[in-house]
């Protein structure tokens, strides 16, 4: 497939290389900011542009990855009749596209992507389509890269997805550096909890996470509790999520 | 070294399972669980009892892992003179074990351990010791089984450790839980988010957490957090925990 990648940042950069990497080739890069653009094409061995009036008309896709509030803008200034137009954002409706083209959809991968990553991760992807011609190339293009973990979600199902992956991944990583700043703070190195981080990770592979739930709170071990909230007085925030957390885990819901 | 083992539970079953495989031999286990202590004594091929007057007097080292509000009741009963006693808990200090004897310890791994484990993970070991000749005992079996992840740590280090420890591992979980019911709820398959589960752990081998953090909290991406509380209006302890964890993350102490 000829794909055009509209945006420069992490979502742009991994999905390219993951089109790369399946034999798609990409056409072009559009970027405004022109000095990312042109690394990533670099990397592509292909062109990039900074002006959205010279974005190439012959590609077979065109992947909109940029900031969420910048796609309306973006998709108002394309012109593209029925070549295919996709935005990659969880919590916006696809028709946000439909001025671009009338056969539009989303690519929605659901991965935290970052540019700097050595290794691509897996990465489900949620695609939905503004008909079947559309939903039939979507899926094509997901499983050249993504196998077995391609699903179709409309847009009220890709908002759900998003709600959970804060809560498994904005939300986990907070409390990382809720602990590592205490680790700091009291003289403690938070490397050494690594093991630990993955272990938790990992062992959903095998395991549901309420059978994985351990801990003072679930063992409603209110000595241990009382020594914790002790040891957090100077540190307002930690102990106000100690409580909430402590809680919520003894509700058992 | 010459071990016996009290406890029949997780730590007990792994760190055993950690000292016979770096050469230890396991002289006996104790537990008040018969038919748990005749399997581990099985798979180590040695000796089980319930009977805490017939603990072998002859080993090198006794290994008290047994839930927090047992171990001074254990530690009651033992006579062992100056033969090496610990326990492996985080939150309870060591002096609970010096009426069994003048050699006393803590060996604490900062670990989620679980029997079923098939592969042995990483296990950094805090460790802690009435006098040197113990504290050098204890810091040799601790090489012997977790090579580099070995340190000293008091009483209060211990139960700071812990605090993190609930926060990187309990309380993550937790999140892990909210979002299962939540996809179950929804129909959304949970094993999904397992790539974006482990990248989010993984990612910290390289970067600080507070690098890590993305999401639309730390953007103040008000739009997206209000689709999100919109549609978590009949999750109250999910929207509970959303706007708790959201304000957190936005104080960026």
């Amino acid at each position: 497939m000829q794909i055009v990648i509209i945006g420069s940042g992490n979502v742009a950069a991994v999905l390219g290389r993951k089109f790369k990497q399946a034999g798609h080739e990409i056409l072009q890069v559009f970027s405004r900011n022109a000095s990312e653009a042109s690394k990533l094409a670099y990397e592509w061995d292909t062109e990039s542009t900074n002006y959205i009036s010279l974005i190439n008309p012959r590609a077979d896709l065109y992947l909109i990855a940029v900031p969420d509030n910048s796609i309306e803008d973006i998709a108002s200034r394309l012109k593209l009749g029925s070549k295919v137009v996709v935005h990659t954002a969880a919590s916006v409706p696809k028709e946000i596209l439909q001025q671009a083209s009338e056969n539009y959809g989303v690519f929605y991968p659901l991965q935290s992507l970052r540019k700097e990553m050595k290794n691509l991760p897996v990465i489900p992807l949620y695609y939905d389509g503004s008909n079947e011609k559309t939903l039939k190339l979507l899926e094509k293009l997901a499983l050249s890269i993504s196998g077995e973990n391609v699903i179709h979600a409309k847009d009220e199902e890709r908002l759900k997805l998003h709600v959970a992956a804060v809560f498994v991944s904005n939300f986990v990583n907070h409390l990382y550096v809720l602990a590592s700043r205490y680790c700091r703070k009291e003289g403690l190195d938070f490397s050494q909890f690594q093991p630990l981080i993955e272990e938790t990770a990992v062992r959903l592979r095998e395991m549901q996470p309420e059978q994985a739930q351990t801990g003072p709170a679930i063992r409603h071990d209110k000595e241990t509790i009382e020594k914790h909230l002790a040891i957090l007085k100077d540190h307002p925030q930690l102990k106000t999520i100690y409580l909430l957390l402590t809680e919520s885990i003894q509700q058992g819901i």
